[in-house]
């Protein structure tokens, strides 16, 4: 049985929501379960859980779920940490001085077998850190990055690098498209998946020392990668390729801004429905409509994104998770962990 | 009077939405124009507007106009350009080339003092080269920038760079930051306009290398400038400040994936109401309220982005502009002569 070790203690709603998500997830998927944290405050969460139950709002969606599980029936495990790692300490540090926080730990239970795969939804810096320092890199890779995978009109497409690396090389972009190629075929089922670069125009001239550099050593290596070129920012959603490679910081802002865009306007089509009666009556008439696009496009439904290229699976959600992100982050996990995208990873650079 | 010149050979829509956009502004703001471009098309197309008419539909907001203007009435002048450069060449090595195209001799109407302000919209290239090469620099400024105008929940804010310099150094975005902030106050009439630095966190030590070199730059200069700190690209719509600094690399995958995420939304919305016949209704009945957002987020009610740093008025519009977009260019092009936000800039360096 896969297990999936959690930081209990990681992200906005730790560990309520996160202990919740993943008795859920246990429940659901049937996976084994390994809560890294403080075991006092888990304990109560988990009685809680299978006594009187738990309400979730499941964020933004809006939803509203009753969990009642016997949590005694389902394999859920707890490994102690004194410690956490707070949202603002510098995750070098952090992760050195704090060996007995939730998510060093949680790393750890996957280093020594313990786990399978880890979820976190504490600080990003943190995870990251201590997954590299943890687990090790994957032979070939010199960084590794985030995988988002991100809705469109057709199918899903994976953003790399999501915000691991701000600051990257020509040589580390393209070792993020084998990664996220590996990704979207064994993970997404997407067959030959078409690699782009994300830039401001189509032309190989196009965009900044990088990406024109990236280009170049993608084309240099077709044979082995489906390099399409370029693609640009407003092209992303309309299934133009299925990896959409870019430097950590590039690729956060996309993510960020898609995000604020999307809120915008679901934001200002509320207050355009408010403005007179027959609106608000057509408003009520539209809202659920408008929420099935909401849950859609919404974050917590694909649960979280990959750290790919360590030796091991690490799952990164978002710090606002609620159970029913977590719930999702741990099907992300498992379906990594049965795929074994990583061994695959390792793979490409063997032949 | 204010005289604008007009590339009506650039765009997708050139030269006829491009002239009709032009008479139309000329009708609606009272400004004189001067058309650039082959003069018997140019003729032809003013022609029509006097006789038959002309039918625009307004881009996607999807409004219908027809225009049926009196040119002989308007003060037009039409110069003939005997070259147009096409979207796919080099810019540099086309103005140099060809110096009869229609953008080249655009800019010289404004350099020559024949008008007071240039709009294009062809080849962004090509329309920065020419204006760099044609109106010069703006002492104390190293490179153009272009300020793009963006809708918020609140008010409007300032992109700077939104695709001008793809390489950048602290020091250009710092003078981006100032010519950014002048145009807020000036042309957006916002006091104390703030600035903030695009990057993927909220504290000084996020980002790449450049965001946190910008970073240090303003805080060191924050007694010229309301330097307010990072922004994230989740925060851009949420008027937290009015001035968002990046380089144009960054800046125009921003502005692009706002582009793509509402495009992306709307498709979505009208999919889920096709669903089924109750679904056609509602879709119908909150048809006019979309709309209303779409008009309000529409790059065609902006018209355009100014080209800023440069000895001149250049108002960039969108390749896809119709008549509609053209004649919102040129209000932007009118106002930024009006408030004089060239001088202001270079006043901020007198200082």
């Amino acid at each position: 049985m896969t297990r999936i070790a959690i930081d209990a203690m990681g992200g906005d709603h730790a560990p309520h929501e996160i202990v919740a998500g993943a008795v859920w997830a246990a429940q659901e998927y049937g996976v084994a379960i390994e809560l890294v944290g403080k075991q006092d405050r888990i304990e109560q969460e988990l009685d809680r859980i299978s006594n009187e139950g738990f309400y979730s709002d499941c964020g933004k969606a809006g939803k509203q779920y009753k969990l009642k599980i016997d949590t005694s029936k389902l394999d859920i495990k707890i490994t102690h940490a004194s410690e956490i790692i707070e949202m603002g300490e510098a995750p070098g540090q952090a992760i050195r001085k704090k060996k007995k926080s939730s998510i060093v730990l949680a790393v750890d239970a996957v280093a020594t077998g313990s786990s399978d795969a880890v979820v976190a939804a504490g600080s990003t810096g943190a995870a990251m850190a201590s997954s590299l320092f943890g687990l090790g890199r994957i032979p070939g890779i010199d960084r590794p990055a985030i995988a988002v995978t991100l809705p469109t009109i057709k199918k899903p497409i994976v953003v790399i690098d999501g915000g691991a690396n701000s600051n990257c090389t020509p040589e580390m972009l393209y070792q993020f498209a084998i990664m996220g190629a590996t990704f979207s075929k064994n993970v997404l089922g997407i067959e030959h998946p078409r690699i782009g670069v994300l830039n401001i125009g189509e032309e190989a001239g196009k965009g900044n020392e990088l990406a024109q550099a990236t280009y170049k050593l993608l084309e240099e290596h077709s044979g082995k990668l489906n390099f399409v070129g370029n693609i640009e920012g407003k092209e992303i959603f309309l299934s133009l390729c299925d990896v959409v490679v870019c430097d950590g910081f590039v690729g956060n802002v996309a993510l960020k801004v898609t995000e604020g865009t999307s809120s915008m306007l679901f934001r200002m089509l509320k207050q355009e429905f408010k403005a007179d009666l027959m609106g608000k009556i057509i408003g009520l008439l539209a809202k659920p409509f408008m929420k099935r696009i909401y849950t859609k496009i919404n974050y917590e439904e694909f649960g979280g994104a990959l750290l790919l290229g360590v030796k091991g699976i690490t799952v990164i959600s978002h710090g606002r998770s609620k159970a029913y992100a977590i719930k999702n982050a741990v099907r992300v996990a498992k379906n990594a962990v049965e795929t074994g995208v990583n061994e695959k990873i390792a793979k490409f650079y063997e032949e």
